[in-house]
């Protein structure tokens, strides 16, 4: 028997997101990164990323200005700097300077990336898509960039050495990947 | 030292996302059922999901027709059936009696929920953003249904009990949901 929750997305959907810190920089230069949760891929050709943020935002008037940003994936060492990246403002804070992390000028798109992540998505500002208290903008990827020794082969991100955090709005909890359970397009076949 | 991989979502891109299923009905009021992973909440207010789809799937034209659809969230345990409603398409199959899972009309919009998944989020199409290969649809969430013993208190879905899978598309894998490794909008305050 199922319950209604209502319409919500906090406290309600189990859908555990992947943390991703947004990078811009604002009209002076000055590099910022946030932590937002409701986005991801959602095209494979052009290869493009969404990003859904409120205007209340300082990322929110960088990339409305600057017409990019790039899309950061932390591993769990720095679980602290990516929630406080989610705490604090651009607006009157250097969340770079307090965190000690360094922002790397993107020589593709106008926007930094965080050199200690190990997975960066570099993205051209393609779409913006107004949804009431969010505003959508999607990205096209002109690169993704992993660190070297996160690669399998040279060729594929090693998903445990990448070691990403998935965020949970139902119970607004931190997790880290679990078991692999299967291959994708693979173990359905044996219905 | 960072690599580039590219311009490409698959292979390249740490980024686990719950796999989530698509269901809708054709003209005929067949439903059906699809794996989609490239989508997920994408305002708050009003609260909103987002899915992208290929036109070429039986899906995009349901939605398309209807104006509807449902997101449901598998527990781990029906991995084997939400892979195949990524292999199989609805034009040739009913996907319902394959897998023996039961599709319920839902009473809010115009789309079936899978009666055996913890987790269904009810969608009104209200925007539609072409950005190439996939179509964008977004819909409002009318209600979240959660099975009740998946429920803490009768009120938040409980994480562990749902145990949703994660897509991965650097490497094709689904994981399990690991361990919880803090308390967001907590943690970053030791900073």
């Amino acid at each position: 028997m199922k319950k209604s929750l209502g319409s919500k997305t906090m406290k309600t959907v189990v859908f555990p997101t992947v943390v991703m810190i947004v990078c811009t920089y604002d009209e002076n230069g000055k590099p910022n990164a946030m932590n937002a949760c409701w986005g991801g891929i959602c095209s494979s050709s052009p290869a493009s990323m969404a990003v859904s943020l409120r205007k209340a935002t300082y990322s929110y008037h960088n990339i409305v200005s600057r017409k990019a940003f790039t899309l950061n994936i932390p591993s769990s060492k720095y679980i602290k700097e990516a929630d406080y990246f989610g705490i604090a403002s651009g607006k009157d804070t250097d969340k770079f300077a307090k965190t000690g992390l360094t922002a790397v000028k993107s020589d593709l798109v106008d926007a930094p990336y965080i050199k200690e992540f190990p997975v960066a998505v570099e993205c051209v500002l393609t779409h913006t898509v107004e949804l009431g208290l969010h505003t959508q903008f999607i990205g096209e990827i002109m690169d993704v960039k992993v660190d070297e020794e996160m690669l399998i082969k040279g060729d594929v991100p090693d998903t445990e050495k990448v070691d990403p955090i998935l965020f949970s709005p139902e119970n607004m909890n931190y997790y880290g990947i679990g078991q692999v359970l299967g291959k994708a397009f693979e173990i359905g076949k044996m219905l």
